[in-house]
């Protein structure tokens, strides 16, 4: 694992590192924010998801995320999107391939063999950090924005007894029933069919979370058509889901959106984390 | 003047306004946060200049200095740092032209005649400001990153009344007696001694500032040896000016460190521009 840059940040260190990843393929590169408590003991970690288009940098820069966790003494990591480089299969559009890997594990070329962020993020990462960082595997909790929102929630309900809370801003809901979702699937996967075990409103009906779970969107969100947020509050009305899903007026789908709320998420995930 | 956009941001409003300026002979773009308070009359403003390199946008998107503006009521102005645009002159170099205007009025070819950030920051920018939203121009603080904080600085200490607080991240010091400055000055200026009037350390020495400092820098800045601390620690104590002075263990010259220092600054503006 390579060192690309380390930070001091609120009293912690913010690092970026690139390691060969055996499940995508390729070299990948994550963020990793430790807080200074790091030096007592291993820490709990929050990992968040980031959008369409995004790499590990986006939250890790506009999300004002390290202050909050710092306070908490908790640990932020930022994954990639999507495998990456010159051999990897891409889309012209900024929805489909690098930058936009919908955190599935592709099944069809082009994808395959590198579009598995399923397994990247499910196994292969956190065995990573257990091994090179002070991180506590029995103190997880998942966030993230947007295709990361998805994420975080399909991960969350797919791996019980993983994280202890689960948030998401903005996150794609349905899909298997939204332009962001079922050209992915079946491209990814082969048909939107296959999608099914990848869609958080599905998830939730189905399995649900066995913790809290706290979801925000903006009123004036951009997508928010495309989100389908409608779906996973029946899902989650549907099932009695421990939880809370808030509408914030007047917010839109961007990064000052995140920032405004992610005090709020941040203390949630500390409040299930130090439990 | 034309809104670029306009996102809610910790219930208040983060804006990017494009005007065309008399001062630089060109279109200029500006990022300014309006807290909810804006909504019940004038609130005070604190300036935050940026660096080398930068535009209007890098402080707004990654200093985090919204969550904090929020809590004081307070608007916060992210100027760009120089005029830009086809017919603007440039320097393939980063530390001269388009991103590095440096905050001073350029007398020399081919800087004359767009490049005039002072007269852009301390008389037309503040108008535009004042006429166009509910800014309290009695009640004005200045901060900045690097050359942000040099011109925070200058711009304090030659405006004697104009801002209540003054402080800086990393500030270029002694821009006379560095390689970020001395080519500048005889760039913009035709030689470093028309660069004095621009010099912190200098203006410290000469007249200080009627009000409170407050400099941070980190110990592992790795600019150290252009920013010339020194010099300005050595003003500020041989007129035993009042101010902080605070070298930060560990913090580098990024974004970072002054996202980890921001909320103590707009509490240090905030106690001037309330009292």
């Amino acid at each position: 694992m390579e060192t690309l840059s380390e930070n001091r940040c609120f009293g912690g260190v913010q690092g970026v590192y690139r390691h060969r990843s055996d499940a995508c393929s390729c070299d990948m590169t994550f963020g990793l924010f430790l807080p200074e408590e790091t030096g007592d003991g291993p820490v709990p970690l929050l990992w968040y998801l980031s959008g369409l288009t995004c790499t590990h940098e986006n939250a890790m820069t506009k999300a004002g995320a390290q202050a909050w966790a710092a306070d908490h003494g908790i640990a932020l990591c930022f994954p990639d999107t999507s495998p990456r480089g010159e051999g990897v299969a891409d889309d012209p559009e900024y929805d489909m391939g690098q930058g936009a890997g919908f955190y599935l594990n592709a099944t069809q070329k082009p994808w395959t063999p590198h579009f598995r962020m399923w397994d990247y993020l499910a196994e292969e990462l956190p065995t990573i950090l257990d091994n090179g960082f002070a991180i506590d595997p029995d103190r997880q909790a998942i966030t993230g924005h947007s295709m990361g929102g998805h994420g975080a929630l399909t991960l969350a309900m797919s791996l019980p007894g993983r994280f202890r809370s689960v948030s998401a801003f903005s996150p794609i809901c349905n899909p298997t029933d939204s332009d962001w979702g079922r050209k992915q699937f079946e491209g990814y996967l082969g048909s939107v069919e296959a999608g099914r075990a990848h869609d958080a409103s599905l998830l939730m009906r189905e399995s649900g979370f066995d913790g809290p779970v706290l979801v925000d969107v903006g009123t004036r969100d951009d997508f928010w058509d495309l989100l389908r947020m409608d779906t996973l509050a029946d899902a989650m009305t549907a099932r009695r889901q421990q939880g809370q899903l808030r509408l914030q007026e007047g917010y839109d789908h961007s990064y000052f959106f995140v920032s405004s709320f992610i005090a709020d998420h941040l203390a949630f995930h500390a409040e299930a984390l130090w439990a």
